[in-house]
């Protein structure tokens, strides 16, 4: 089963471009473990030329912000170490179905700023598309890497390994996520699914990048060991729910529920350690966690509920994932959404829900 | 005034996608010229790794056959003298508005292709939006530039130099480009706009090319030196016909016409090795010129008209331009080809209309 992969497109009332607030603010953070990144390239290189790729970059107006926050940085330490900015190669990467026209439409105002207000004059910038489950860039070209918000979602297209299309799509009766009813065999298929997808990022980085240099991930992590966790997979646990309630009118059906999992994984900061020290390219200098609560409270309808912010911010990222596999169209999308916003409410009135955000950085072994 | 530049979208009847097998007829003149460039490189230096680019690829089929075409030759060539293949780097380039959507969603068929029928791993393709007229890309980062059908387009997106919005935006009256009845004013502000527009093009190159690399670019050019002269313009005067019927109708107003001009330029071969040698940076090092008739033949209906096949191919390329000017609504652009291409038949009737292809190939000084 083919799952589409990319946020919701255009800059309409649903857009990823108009819900993506939340996914600013995990951006912001991370921000000294880029500079120091970006410090060691140019006083341990003084070069004149840097490759810098910013992965799974989206098309909202996050994915520039990215790219100017490192050019930023760039230029001001350049100016510092009274060395010459140098050249900027920067890759925009996601899927090939992201999309990049909304995003190009943005570059001729963006090369205005960097021209005009960082005095930079050679900055190039290009879209590249393609999974990061895999090579997509030449060798040694990179000397700096970024990812914000993409690494949690795993590589297949499909149900993670071992829950096929066929008798073993049950396992995970009336669930898109790990649950706390999830049997072993879902939980241990996920975290399968992760280290070979994690594995893989690794090494074909590894190839990309340039010795000693840096990589900073972002991406939704969990405090807790077990995969399990409420804070794993709690706005999961209620959109299945919200799903759930629809099949019981008689609006989805049921083995259309059973037969979906979301591909995505929420890993531990050690099993994330475990992983790079198994692959052995890279080595782990740096970790920071940041809890996030799903309700930023930023809105701008001051009468709009909690649950009706954080359904849209989710909405935004999986509504292309949910209409490949259930075809609700609009209107049931509309109300899907209704569903999950109210559930939400429910339960954010016993307590507050949040993200555990992990940024991470990595030197490549020299 | 912003003229929109960019071939239709989407891969409706209309399309670019579906209207451009003029433009891939085009693409297969100079096949020898390319090859001789890609067989220098690999024999003179053994690389690695080569950085490739298409300017003005737009989005179509062709725009990813010109790049397999030129890969094909690079795994051939390697082959034949006994070398590895070196890594590719290709660039796309075209303006920020073209669909890159629609180009990016064939890529993961094209690296199949690349992989299996080439045999070829390292091979990275990137979109990277801007206009040819500036720099697009990094010092010394390429060793073969291809641009093909292209170039014939000025960079302006505003009438050429000197014919202002203004008072003189009439000079050239009941006309969409220079024809047998424009003031030398008018030539000659589509003349000055080519000589700044190409000399920008070439500087820009030469920054971003490998020294005694090469570049072969293909674009509508004439065998006169006279550019009024009818194979240079007869498509837009006819067009501008098609046009004034329209106003006299009382459905577009003459104004309207008067102050559009076509961002178009088809040099003589003449004229752009004088900007060559002018602008100092490269030597051409092969011109060949084509004879392509108006109407290719290729339809899916057997009885559909020559000139609503020829319509079809230019309402393709043009239509957005035309839109943004004009703002005439589906079914008045639809009466506008209606017209235009009758009265291509009207004058096909008499003699069947060639466009002269220039195609050349130039080096980088060392």
């Amino acid at each position: 089963m083919q799952v589409l992969r990319h946020m919701n497109k255009g800059e309409g009332e649903t857009s990823y471009a108009k819900n993506s607030l939340l996914q600013k603010k995990v951006m912001s953070f991370g921000t000294s473990m880029v500079e120091a990144a970006i410090y060691s390239i140019l006083r341990e290189l003084k070069p004149e030329s840097i490759g810098v790729a910013d992965l799974g970059c989206s098309s909202g107006p996050n994915c520039l912000a990215t790219v100017s926050q490192i050019i930023h940085m760039v230029a001001d330490a350049s100016r510092q170490m009274g060395q010459i900015v140098p050249e900027l190669r920067v890759s925009l990467n996601d899927l090939p179905g992201n999309d990049f026209n909304n995003l190009f439409k943005s570059l001729p105002n963006f090369y205005e700023t960097v021209k005009n207000e960082y005095g930079i004059q050679g900055c190039y910038v290009c879209g590249l598309p393609g999974s990061f489950y895999g090579r997509l860039f030449p060798a040694q070209s990179l000397h700096f890497i970024r990812s914000s918000s993409s690494l949690h979602w795993l590589s297949q297209d499909c149900v993670p390994l071992g829950l096929g299309p066929e008798i073993e799509s049950h396992l995970n009766k009336e669930k898109v996520y790990i649950s706390k009813g999830s049997s072993s065999r879902v939980v241990e298929a996920y975290q399968q699914q992760f280290r070979m997808d994690f594995s893989l990022f690794l090494s074909s980085r590894a190839n990309e990048m340039v010795v000693k240099r840096r990589m900073v991930l972002s991406l939704l992590s969990r405090r807790s060991p077990d995969p399990c966790a409420d804070e794993a997979c709690y706005h999961w646990e209620l959109l299945s729910r919200a799903l759930m309630s629809l099949s019981l009118d008689g609006l989805v059906e049921k083995e259309m529920i059973d037969s979906f999992n979301f591909p995505y994984y929420a890993p531990s900061p050690e099993e994330m350690k475990f992983e790079v020290e198994k692959e052995g390219s890279f080595v782990v200098d740096g970790v920071e966690t940041f809890e996030i609560e799903w309700d930023n409270g930023d809105s701008d309808d001051l009468n709009e509920s909690s649950g009706n912010r954080v359904a849209k911010t989710i909405r935004a990222v999986v509504e292309p994932m949910l209409d490949s596999h259930f075809h609700l169209g609009p209107e049931m999308m509309d109300e899907l959404f209704r569903r999950y916003s109210n559930i939400i409410d429910e339960y954010c009135l016993k307590k507050i829900f949040s993200f555990t955000l992990l940024v991470i950085s990595f030197m490549k072994k020299g």
